[in-house]
């Protein structure tokens, strides 16, 4: 497992370099009350994401973040640590994506990322799909979200 | 096809009420610069999200919204027209999203959503899952993202 870090320099690495089955760990960054009901007020107007207290006569006893701002700090993770240097040609999407914890004011949470396949392009040789399965977790080590992100991807020596 | 409005009263909405095939559409809301620039910096802090100028060299060839920020403003038009009333258990997450076309600054993004299918639980016969097949539309009528939203929901009269 790797932490922060990959064994070849951030500027090489093409899809070659990516190994299934690879951890990499990144994180954790913190999310405050006052982020999350900045984020809910502006993008997920409900009561448990925008009021501390209306928040408290929920089904979730107390304000909890956005799925899509979980997913928001996900990609601020993926792209401050993962994505540097990747031979990246952008990405199609995200697969199952599935919310499984709240995530509550105060939390650490950290991105693990384990390299699920690499799937060469049935139409460009010079390139192919990164599946890189990621875990949102907090600071008790529980996993919050879950999601397939995909990536294109060049090879270092094809085309 | 409805706009904006639904065939029972928004206080009605249980998962017999979702009907397949059924198309609701809602919206527009404007994405601005600002906007675009201020999400980027927060979350998503590639040049293309972040630099007006700068995102001129890059391969889209100016400023484009992050993924992430076209789902949050997918998530409001979401939350303030089709959640209300309905009978929401809370989402378990999303299948397939997919970034399709840049959004960029100015662009008018609306929501187009077809009932996809109702499958009840297995487990728990008072409720089931809601597949609604989501599009985002920019003002060309382009589809610039899509993705399954998956969202828990009672019955009417089970349990």
């Amino acid at each position: 497992m790797s932490k922060n870090k990959f064994n070849t320099t951030p500027q090489e690495r093409y899809l070659e370099d990516f190994v299934e089955g690879a951890i990499h760990e990144f994180g954790p960054v913190t999310i405050t009350e006052d982020e999350i009901v900045q984020f809910g007020k502006k993008f997920d107007p409900q009561l448990f994401h925008t009021d501390p207290n209306g928040a408290k006569e929920t089904v979730y006893g107390g304000l909890i973040a956005s799925g899509w701002h979980t997913c928001s700090l996900f990609m601020r993770l993926f792209v401050e640590h993962y994505l540097p240097g990747q031979a990246s040609l952008g990405s199609p999407g995200v697969d199952e994506l599935r919310w499984l914890k709240p995530v509550r004011p105060g939390d650490k949470l950290s991105l693990r990322i384990t390299v699920n396949k690499v799937k060469p392009s049935s139409s460009k040789p010079d390139r192919g799909v990164l599946f890189s399965f990621c875990e949102m977790l907090n600071q008790e080590s529980e996993v919050v979200a879950t999601m397939m992100a995909l990536n294109l991807v060049r090879y270092r020596d094809r085309g």
